[in-house]
């Protein structure tokens, strides 16, 4: 049973509590509940982790690298956050780990303030997603299943 | 039986014979199959449309406001081309139409030339799909009908 | 008795149920009627028509060049909506046909997004009227007929 | 009989020598004449003053703000000249007064130089004209009077 | 007997009474003319047509692109107007279509304003020619024959 | 007895009825007794100006650097409005007299719009305070003092 | 007994050997104490914090946020050090907590260079302070508890 | 015996004490004794004048103008000081006035900081001269002198 | 019989062997004889030169300017390289010279990397032509001729 | 015996596997027996570390400011990676710790993207090297030994 | 008897025939006679020289700097034309040679074409000088004379 | 024996007089020296050369091409100088000899003004170095020769 990484950067924590009218009422272990669903849906193990540290992001998508060079995972389903902004750490990491990444993000970052548009991510990502809110995570391992031929 | 519209714009009648390594080798004709499953699946019937003409295009999204206010219609997937960098236009029809609008693309364009990154559909839209392929039209369409609630 | 040309570009056919908030209650009826009493104390008789293609609007230019040089006309009331923003083509097409064009908005797009304060019809423009609402097409019609000696 | 205020700025007592080919011929005092008889035709006093301080015409619109307040004044059109493009004082005189103002210039300032474009009044003001000469002071007024529906 | 075709875009049919100083006194049927010679001391057919809407140069490049599949047609003259400024759905017809294509100018844009300076055609076309008026078309043919190898 | 010299320019005279969600609803007599006792807490006097005229800001700061050259002022409480983010000659009158200057703003600036983002004052102020509302005029005073070791 | 959170990033255990010009010859151990004082003084508690790590920070910052929910805490002095100008993390974890947050730093960073004009705390904070030294902290705390009513 | 106008504008009556690492130890009684000097020499009388009002300076160069329309006066020294950078009203003053104008600085403001590298003065200037100290004033007289052929 | 002026700038000397896929295979001496062709079918003599160095180009066009003014050449055709989008003394050298000049790009410059779409040299030419490889030189010399009635 | 501290950042530890085009094949195994020669050579002994985390990089400049003031240590060679380009926070260790750095990176980072070409490093470092690939750590310890005397 | 060496750039031979409007009628020889009469009046020898070349300028420059350093030369007036906007390599000259120079240009170049409002010359010039026409160089010659205190 | 080729560009014979600060006392000589013996270690002959004119760049950077190409030459170090940051020319002369080249600069360049970041060489060159003084060119000597194996 292949496993599909859901990666939730800085401040995804916060869930349910942080900018209701943004980001919803619902939770991080929804989140995880859904995905979990989804991937079940699928044959697949969704494994699902949160983290406020760049460094640890970035070790999680080298470790995702390596298993998916051993065909243990199929990919990340990944929310950076505000690092989706910032980061070009992110996305040396994604490309030099050669990882298939579906970004993504809870509301529509393109309708919300300028500096929401910039993504170091968009340009190693396979496809990116924005505006379906938590639900929107089963699409996106849906998706990304789909798009590896898994 | 409620209408689901996929409307594509400048271009796409090219699909599967322009530049196969970015669109792939799918058709139109796949375009419109590939709704037509997704749309069936969820009880709805997809209306997929091309023209090269913004002129026309607007006029489907005023077509679309009535349907949706009388009912008929759950929204719109749009992949308005090349429009979509240009066109204030058709910005101002979705904002004044008030159609729920998903903008659909099927490379990543976020990660090709820095003119496609401008959108000036997504401040209107209420999600962005983008580097799914022609598959990825069917995903589009069961994301608009859960984010609707149909 | 001569004519003024009303010209309306894409999206005011919606005036009316368009973001009333902006752009008022009034329709496009409304603006034909007020511009008819506002010609009619004037001698003129008001032609308004709107489009949605900007191609179309280019040629209704190129008649108001044709029927300004016989006499015919006196000037053209343009609201060229978005076309406003983007429009090169108008740009040249006023200028070539060197017609008086008095650039008009319903709303005030000064005081509105960045990229409204942009205008390709300015520079070719006789005058330039912004924020007026519906009823300000009247003063617009008096305006120029003033402004051409008519 | 309430009033209307008819601001000019810095230089505009220069009006009939300097630039004619841009201003046209007519004087300061052919401004007032106009604006007395727009006024009078609506049963308004027309109130005409100049200044080449910015701060005398920041005190003059707080007083506009008072008279308008008190109903005694139904608003103000204002040519602020070249203020227009650097004065950020003023802008928040109109915001902080509340008073209604008509931006008015007397050439076209949307087709000559780019510093001319920008407007810190713009943002603040219910409507903005340009390019109407001399004699479209008497239409603002009328402008005004309509809008503030008076 | 191949074709060449002949496109001009927008506000060209004003040919001859547009800014005579910028464009020279020459039509559209001067143009017509100046190709059919030029084409038949080739052995070719010249194919000219003129429109202002955006949507139908796209399909006429779509038609050039099947022609040219064929071994009907060789390639064309383009000058697309005001369009070669603002549309990208042009650069992604020509990419799309996979035609040879000469942009042509008739006056030196690159002397004129700071806008005419940005082409979406010339990237994607082959070569690119601007300033050498109406009889210019003429080489403009020649030029493409003697690329093409025709 | 030392002086602190607190100097409001543009708009700061309608304290108290300008826009009260930003400024609140304390109006300059306020400012005035809140620094006087703030000033008489620490032995000094506070001396409260406001004026709307660019030129007479530059002479107070004149003034003040010849009290603190001679040992009778502390140095100065800036609040400069609007001509905070176009003055240059007051960032040259600062500079020129060499008194000290704490930076002032009633309302976080800094969170508002871009323009007020740019201070000319900054660059040659001691300190800068913003969004601490009327009542940090107080604390201003108090920090200058200590600031300056008096 | 409520507490004051006092917040150092990176480079803040500096204090006292880093460019003494700069930022004095204090120490983090004297911000602790100064702190310490001035809370008390208001019947307070100061709790002081450095990290070099923008996790720990925005860790931090979530932290705070209970606390205030809970009435423990007031909120937050926070000197970000240069992630001031580089963390949209930090912009979300102080908008996603929802916590008063005091924006300080030691030196005029208004006056430094043009990198360190940019703060991505000053949209989310309540007030901002600058160029106060090490001794400033004390004025933060009072100003932070005066602004939060405690 | 006619006039040679030399205005000085904000904080040029600082001169000697401030800055003077840059801009010397001369006050601006020596700027009037040697402009009196150069004056002199010429046959012509100097009228020296310092503000740091805007307005003024304003109707000072109006009156230069109608000075020079009667051949009472040559023409006009001016070191707007910092308005230099930022008045467009200066700018149309003197373009509305038709006076000769010399534009000068005492330092070199071309080797200075960015923002003094803007002139609003110089396009409508006759000559630019700036470095040559207080001195230099004289130079600047024999200069205009020289140019208007007095 | 007169001559036309062939001018080459710096590295068009390694023609053949510098990036043969741009600059195909074909050197100098080609272009050479392609213009010595082309001009003797006109009745012209061709005068081809090549240099590195600015300085030579300025003088050889400078040369042209007087042989031209002597009615002993048309004009000129300038390959400058990359000089075309760096000297501004070539600029000037010909508007100086009041010399007709074609430019001549072997490669469409305009679709490879920005900075070579900023050309120097075209407003001041009389015409552009980009793309059309070696073989183009001689469709220059024909359009020069045509232009400029030889 | 004096240590020299090579300082990797993020995804540094990918070398070997990542893009081996532009990095190469060797790994930082590779890095260290590199480094461990070229110090060994110059009687020094070098201390090779890696991490994903700026916070961590942070405090080793931090350590090697404390190393180096205590004549144990002769400085750095760092390749931060993509925190080059973003981290103003190692800009300020560097600066705050007062040790001798010299930047370095593998590939030539000035000819590849943009963002690459902008460092934060660069300003406070003694060296730049670019473009020797892994071997060229060596280079950079000898470099680094001859610059600081040791 | 000391020197003033005087320097002109590119496309200065052609004074008197290029462009007479912008820069009069008078020679490059009146240069040397206008210059050589303002040297003797100063008990200077004037040395004109002029070239078309960077490299020849540049050499000059540092042969003044030798001539300087041994009290043979007073400095250098420089008309630099178009390199005045391209060349830090004479920027770099003027600096490393340590010679005093006054740029001088003889229209004024801040009225002109934007591009010719950036100088690499002014930042390391004592003084600029423009717009005074070709007898202004002999004011020159005065001016760097009373400057240097010869 | 083959050879190394060490070329300087303008001003760098200015070496030990010019700005020591930044460049040291070493002269020219020293270049040609340190460069002799670096080779002489490696097996290699040094030629240095240094003009100020850059067509005579240019040439030598042809010559080394062909040196290269036939076997006589390793490649080039070359310190362009001022014409690092303006001269394509340069740049296109390396792409088109196709000749390895390390960049080097004496000062840190990057650590320096904003103008001299950019560099047309790093593009084509194979490595860059800046910072490491006059003896730093034995170190470019001996990278050069082993990165091209010699």
């Amino acid at each position: 049973m292949k496993t599909v990484l859901v990666l939730n950067g800085p401040n995804l924590n916060l869930l349910g509590t942080r900018e209701p009218a943004v980001y919803g009422s619902e939770t991080l272990a929804d989140v995880e509940r859904i995905c979990a669903e989804a991937a079940q849906g699928l044959g697949l193990r969704a494994d699902c982790r949160q983290t406020n540290y760049e460094g640890q992001l970035i070790e999680w998508i080298h470790e995702a690298g390596r298993a998916c060079a051993q065909g243990e995972m199929i990919g990340v389903v990944l929310n950076a956050g505000a690092l989706t902004h910032t980061s070009i750490a992110l996305h040396d990491a994604i490309k030099g780990a050669g990882v298939p990444v579906i970004e993504y993000h809870i509301s529509n970052v393109h309708a919300r303030e300028a500096f929401r548009h910039q993504s170091w991510i968009s340009p190693v990502a396979r496809g990116v997603m924005a505006g379906f809110g938590v639900r929107g995570y089963g699409v996106a391992v849906l998706a990304l299943a789909g798009m590896v031929g898994d």
